[in-house]
């Protein structure tokens, strides 16, 4: 990839699109080319805020940043309500798309979106950023060691984060005509995320949403839970809340091991992560104590976990570019699977918390 | 409580026997006094390889302990089915009882047992070992604290261990006319107590049990898990199971703070046990991390967890003997309503996961 750089546009000036600005930066095939908002004002605030070099293009449009011939690739971190237009117009424009989670309302917008991308040849990837620190790698090849791990049998997640009140009442993640999934989509994005990565991504047979899920006046979720469930047995269970303390969970019990940690979604420290494994432990009858006892596992990281996803993405686009590559279709699948599970909660929920069959 | 030794009565040689033998001679106030078994020679063989002193009684019979006016209290480790029969028996002998989990079959046959440790003045405990940890009320202190923990909203607990195929053929705990509950009465019944704790002993007003329990060709439950529901709005889920690797998780999640730990059962080590909380966490919308981060607190004890229970139990035993006093209607009052609950969950189960509502 050597000479590669993926010029990014960026859609609106979201917080997340700070971060992921400084991503952009940090990633070795990527450059900051040009932001759009819907002010010029807003938009130059942002360039200049944000480290874009002083040749950064500065739209008052969304669509002037589609327009640029010179834009590969645009991440877009507009509310969920909004990305059906904006994402299927990029793919039209040929611009490969890094979007923000969730991906769509519903799997059935998700689609039109995917279609648009795969009928372009753009590559297509949500913004997830924890699937892409260097320490999942070195969590799933735990969970994939079957004589470390054994065979998967239950997980569960949480995440949940205490938003304060101005978020409660103006934040658009709690607004029906703009993130309408609310909780179960900014956070349940990434539980259900989790557990279909512990799962090796295969789609569980069904879902029954957890009861007394919390609603606000407008009807949008702050609060709920579910349960999944294999053909082989296995089981899943999470809990996402906007009206929790910061929590960020997995555990998945395997026949033979465990995996635990509690930073999954952001890490406790920037430039190193970790997380917790037993195998094949026991306790004695007798004395009180875990023999082999678990073990802490340290991974180190050279990019924050953003700039390794914008890095992968700019790798993907780069090949694409240089070598005629295909667009990858991991990425688009795992967006593809979140949603489906994220939309038979949902009807799990609208239903009274019935059991709700996982069709793909 | 100076010169107060409580004179102990063991039934039965059960292995878990072994390790409260040790915990009565290393708690200050109790005597390994005799023990019984079926046979004498079981029981002599005990005596000798688990401390007991020289002058204490060996029986070839439990009612030979029973009868022992000297006997002030007894351990029962038997079959849950036989619980009725011998801890009835014991309270009518005026033997305080100290009574292995789960307490009873349900709580018919517990309100039998407990209604007669109350006519006879006798003091009961379950041998849940984990609530008397000195670790337990530290982090008790934690969750009552409305300034760091706020208020309770989700709690998960996982109690999970690989039982070797001997054990899933030929232990009581997964025979239908000894254990009859297998792993909801072995493991549910310490992650229902759990959640009880955290939810500080409120019961839910509904449970659900998750679907895809394994059970034996017996029909015994060897895995299996429920959510329960609360008036408030709390929630919380657990999974227990005889076929995954060792798992002891508390996860309680406040509007203000979280607690993790994952030896709740049986610590890591014995003289020391630590836990994690992490108090209005926020993460920046910008740079990778937590502010604050988490916080590991280590809780040291001079006698591991099963002696302080012992000790307690003492305790309350030579208050009743010296000073008169009431038995303490905590202990009691706590196994029933764990008992309550599990019941539910096996009504749950038996109705297709049905919600099953728990009425005291």
């Amino acid at each position: 990839m050597a000479g590669i750089s993926i010029k990014f546009g960026i859609l609106g000036c979201a917080e997340i699109a700070r971060k992921v600005s400084r991503a952009i930066t940090l990633s070795p095939y990527s450059t900051l080319y040009a932001v759009g908002s819907r002010t010029f004002e807003k938009a130059a605030k942002f360039a200049k805020d944000n480290g874009f070099p002083a040749s950064a293009k500065v739209y008052g449009s969304y669509d002037a940043v589609l327009d640029d011939p010179d834009v590969d690739a645009v991440y877009v971190p507009l509310p969920t309500s909004l990305h059906i237009k904006w994402a299927v117009l990029a793919a039209h424009k040929k611009k490969h798309l890094l979007l923000e989670k969730p991906a769509a309302l519903n799997v059935k917008e998700l689609d039109v979106i995917l279609e648009a991308c795969e009928s372009n040849g753009v590559q297509f990837m949500d913004a997830t950023m924890w699937m892409h620190h260097p320490r999942t790698a070195q969590m799933k090849d735990f969970l994939n060691d079957s004589q470390r791990f054994g065979q998967l049998k239950s997980v569960h997640s949480v995440f949940t984060f205490a938003a304060d009140p101005d978020f409660l009442e103006n934040d658009i993640r709690v607004k029906p005509d703009l993130d309408a999934l609310g909780a179960l989509g900014d956070l349940g994005w990434y539980t259900t995320r989790a557990i279909l990565w512990a799962a090796d991504f295969e789609l569980p047979k069904s879902v029954i949403a957890l009861r007394g899920p919390v609603f606000n006046e407008a009807g949008v979720i702050l609060s709920c839970g579910a349960s999944l469930y294999w053909e082989d047995g296995k089981v899943a269970t999470f809990h996402c809340s906007f009206i929790s303390n910061l929590t960020m969970d997995i555990t998945a019990t395997g026949t033979k091991g465990y995996l635990h940690l509690h930073d999954f979604v952001v890490p406790f420290e920037e430039d190193k992560a970790s997380f917790s494994t037993s195998v094949e432990s026991g306790f004695t009858g007798f004395l009180t104590g875990w023999v082999p006892k678990p073990s802490e596992h340290v991974v180190t990281t050279d990019l924050p976990q953003e700039a390794q996803m914008v890095k992968e993405f700019s790798r993907l686009v780069g090949s694409i570019k240089t070598e005629r590559a295909k667009p990858e279709k991991k990425w688009p699948t795992l967006s593809r699977k979140t949603q489906l599970i994220l939309d038979a909660i949902k009807v799990s929920i609208d239903r009274g918390f019935e059991s709700v069959d996982v069709i793909s």
